[in-house]
């Protein structure tokens, strides 16, 4: 498809290895296409009209040619037609005023990378955390992500994930408003200021996960829909017409979004992708889209020696996205298991106040413990149907499970964090519930030292019908909420700027108890290699009414037995420890997680079952010795 | 989710083992349902108001109750809500005076089946052929066709395939606008016909297959949406909102479906399905419907003792359809493989003469030969996308093919069959590449003798909107095909006339001929097994200069070769026949066959390549001794 043998990619303005700048655009709405440059090598002198460089046509409607007078940092738009529209490439590399500005010439290849090869642990070994650029630091910028590395380092992360970074209307999102998804955001720094930020990940060690969207763009500043067929009318997202994946001229679109993500991959050198609400992506073809992509991501990474990791976000509960494709799967890597948050979240703050009615059951939350799903094809009264299916056979190492996520905070009118709603003790047994399960452990930035500050939904549009069609949007999702009323307005500079860490709070107090908790946690996981092994035995053993759970792992690495209590008062239980000798790693009710309270004893003798006594909230770990 | 154990199925009016009439409705819309019964075990007396009996509400949008008044012959209709809706119930059983009147109740186990053990021969062994019971006779009924079935059996038929028999508006329909799942045609001769032509088919061992519509309903007499989500705007169809597989409500729409194929199984012992037009299903249900359905039909089948078989009409090329559920597949057994109709078209009657411009190449046919797709992930012009994928690991006894069928057939303008525009060499020609292909053959109606009447698209709406919107809806269908504008008004019952089969015709001359040719091949194809072998060695050889393809088939029952030449002047060819001796078994050259001339000789010594002088669109057979 790529006309030009020295191209890397099908779309967006490369400079070649012999230094010339190359065009290619898909645009098979348009008879013609032009790049239109603002000031070609230097500026357009005053006065002086731009030079225009009509482009040839291919076959299935690319245009493509040389850019004589162009390079690195010349801008430029595209001239669709005979009618004069100019528009953005929907390939820019760079758009340094933002979506309605022009497309700016980027060359990756003269990014001074100080690191060029370095480790990207197994993933079972990941421990995630996500982050939002715009609100992690008081600058919000990619660059000043890189001095706070070493703290996540020392945390026990080992990869971020950052929300969405590709162009997206204004200066303050979430990301999942991206209009160009070839272009990093202006406001966070632009294309070298991710590659600063990436780098830095590699200088410490830490992988690093892009969010990216390729199930709806826009709508502020969207320009494909005047290029080519991009959506179809034949399925219906919550954002309107879903991409077409799988209609007539669906190749190119494939192609488009495959190339993105190929080009955050080599071009920005990251490790990985979590995608968006893949259940939006609706595609009928007997070759799926998300088969294809993780195909061309994985043997990409491969060709480079690299590794490359694909994160799906589902709301299906279907395991064929993480299989084998011998058994019909689409051979993602991993996929979020939403049910253990909601299982997880229900125990903690009661099914009532919990986001999700479907999840009150003690059970559910012992179920996604051993499954990552509590719906495996059950009635659920939320859908109104039955969910899902067993997971069976994919492994645990191919579900991450979390506390919350920007969806679960960001979501609730006032942006509370979970942990506004939960007891300091509440907040440790939440930690070791997600940290000590078999699955792949994910943060959401804050949580480690309990952020008081709210993560709100936060906008920046032009459009002032969009920006009152998104206010009455919200209002609409919070109907249900008590104290919707008092949620803050997401356009707001005021609201982004209450969104932001305070990560000093990390040495003050609980803060800190909770943080360093959180580190030993993680600490334990890596000096306990039998917490992550897929391939270990698993019992969860549950004592319903007192609420209490038991996880026990043994693997050819040791064997250990964890002790939740999600009952609120000091309880007594039998708990079918395997016999033998029980030394405690950790407790919650340590003095250095300011706790009140231990699990008795540092060491247990059973013969089979052990009565414990255990503090409310209780959470301790025992390796076999 | 039966409330009442003694029901069979989920829905509609069913006589249970104790006599009595017990109704079941699924209608979430409406607040109360009730069984309005015009007449109870005798008629209403006049001036006296129907007994209207209140149904019990159950969970999740049923109602159910004794009808104690009511029994077989018993009319009836539901009341919704408050407001006086009276509606044929959705699951009827019968409609004596079509959509827009009353149900009555039926009581199948009353039925005189004069055959209750029956023989269904393995699907490799299958011969279908498909027929509209409207035009198959002069009567246009079910029973009409029972004295038919003998030839068919003597042709070398095994399984009449029905059209769409689920009763729709007016008398007269290719059967796709059906409206109530549940309830045989009362035109045909309604549910007890249906039963009456079943039983006389396994009577000559003849297997049933009905074509049912799974992907959308109506328009005219529809009333399923007045009684439930049984629809959703998530996707479109052809025919608007899809059906409503995997959003809310829809474990109860699908039961619904799977309820009506469990009734055509158990109640009036059809064989196996015919699924239209799977591809217009959508569901991203992690348990997918059609893998849903085919259990419940094989389970169903395998607890009665018998067989039961689904064939899905797709035209997605992808074989997940057919595969086992353990990769993945929905384990429906068989689909219709219309690629190898094109190809071969194409190669007939010429690419510009055909209805698909994708299909041109002699190449094409020869893939299709070997793999029953020719689209396995190529770029499709017709599409503009890469289309479907390969068909391994499925087998080749997992395809059916034809030379045509009812839509290749009427939805020309002139509803003209293939044959119409062949000459009497070509046509057997056709025939041998079907019925010498290692798949299963599907022949449509009259197709075996020549047929001259066209196959036309036929309705009977009632609604002058309706029929005004399917005129303009054919007219635009065949706007680029050469004398549109003489296509006949689907509404005239001329044209309904015009499609009748005149069967005596298959006595007289070339037709006769014809009829000869496909009864001999057939029988070819029971007397040497190694033709429909699934697990024969094959190899087809082609050579394209001269338009001749080789099929080679070695098994642990025999040999043989097939040359078909699709040149049309005499041609002298080099073949790659294995060396041996070979008998000649048959020649569409026999005088028998009305042929001119033959295949030089009745023997062939080869030493692996053999020189032979071909006639134009020659076909023979060889079997190695």
């Amino acid at each position: 498809m790529t006309a030009n043998p020295q191209r890397r990619l099908p779309v967006g303005v490369e400079i070649l290895p012999d230094g010339t700048a190359h065009a290619r655009v898909w645009a098979p709405h348009a008879e013609r296409v032009a790049v239109v440059l603002e000031g070609g090598l230097g500026a357009t002198p005053e006065g002086q009209e731009p030079a225009e460089i009509p482009l040839t046509p291919e076959e299935r409607g690319y245009f493509s040619g040389a850019l004589p007078d162009a390079g690195p940092g010349t801008r430029y738009r595209l001239r669709l037609g005979d009618d004069g529209t100019l528009v953005a490439d929907p390939a820019s590399r760079f758009q340094p005023d933002g979506v309605h500005g022009p497309s700016e010439i980027v060359d990756p290849a003269a990014f001074p990378w100080a690191v060029d090869t370095w480790r990207v642990p197994p993933f079972r070994e990941w421990v995630i955390y996500e982050l939002h650029v715009g609100t992690f630091t008081a600058e919000g910028t990619f660059d000043a992500v890189i001095p706070r590395l070493p703290a996540l380092k020392d945390l026990g992360v080992t990869a971020i994930e950052i929300m969405p970074v590709a162009q997206f209307p204004g200066e303050r999102n979430w990301g999942y408003d991206g209009v160009l998804p070839y272009a990093a955001q202006h406001s966070y720094g632009g294309p070298d200021g991710l590659r600063r930020l990436v780098d830095a990940c590699h200088r410490e060690g830490l992988a690093v996960v892009l969010d990216v969207v390729y199930n709806h763009m826009g709508p502020e500043g969207s320009v494909v829909h005047r290029c080519g067929p991009y959506f179809t009318g034949r399925y219906c997202t919550p954002w309107g017409d879903a991409i077409n994946f799988d209609g007539p001229h669906s190749d190119e679109v494939r192609a488009f979004f495959i190339g993105s993500a190929l080009m955050w991959l080599e071009e920005h050198r990251v490790d990985g992708f979590r995608l968006d609400a893949v259940h939006q992506i609706f595609d009928a073809h007997a070759q799926p889209f998300l088969a294809e992509l993780a195909e061309a991501i994985h043997e990409r990474a491969a060709h480079l020696g690299r590794k490359a990791v694909l994160i799906a976000e589902s709301d299906l509960n279907d395991p064929k996205l993480i299989l084998p494709r011998e058994i019909g799967g689409y051979a993602l890597d991993a996929q979020w298991a939403d049910d253990f948050c909601h299982a997880l979240e229900a125990q903690l703050v009661g099914e009532e106040s919990s986001y999700y009615p479907d999840f009150g059951r003690f059970g559910d939350l012992v179920k996604a413990l051993r499954e990552a799903f509590v719906f495996t094809g059950q009635f659920s009264e939320m859908r109104q149907r039955r969910f899902g299916r067993s997971p069976h056979p994919a492994r645990r190492d191919q579900f991450v499970v979390f506390l919350q996520n920007h969806d679960q905070v960001g979501n609730r009118p006032g942006g509370e964090r979970l942990g506004h709603h939960l007891s300091f003790p509440e907040q440790k047994l939440a930690a070791a519930t997600v940290l000590l399960s078999p699955f792949v452990p994910m943060l959401f930035m804050g949580e480690e030292y309990a952020e008081p500050n709210p993560f709100l939904y936060i906008t920046h549009h032009d459009d002032a019908d969009l920006v009152e069609a998104v206010r009455a949007g919200r209002r609409e999702e919070f109907a249900h909420f008590a104290g919707h009323d008092a949620a803050p307005d997401p356009q707001a500079v005021e609201t982004f700027a209450r969104s932001r860490l305070q990560p000093y709070l990390r040495e003050e107090g609980e803060h800190q108890a909770l943080h360093n908790f959180y580190r030993a946690l993680l600490a334990l996981r890596r000096e306990l290699p039998v917490l992550t092994d897929p391939d270990a035995e698993r019992d969860v053993s549950a004592r319903e009414a007192e609420r209490v759970v038991l996880l026990h792992a043994r693997g050819d690495e040791g064997e250990t037995v964890a002790i939740l209590s999600f009952c609120d008062v000091e309880t007594r239980v039998s708990l079918p420890v395997p016999a033998g000798s029980w030394v405690k790693r950790i407790d919650a009710g340590e003095a250095r997680f300011l706790g009140e309270a231990e699990v008795d004893g540092d060491r247990i003798e059973s013969d089979g079952v052990v009565a414990l006594t255990l503090p409310a909230h209780a959470v301790a770990l025992f390796e076999k010795r």
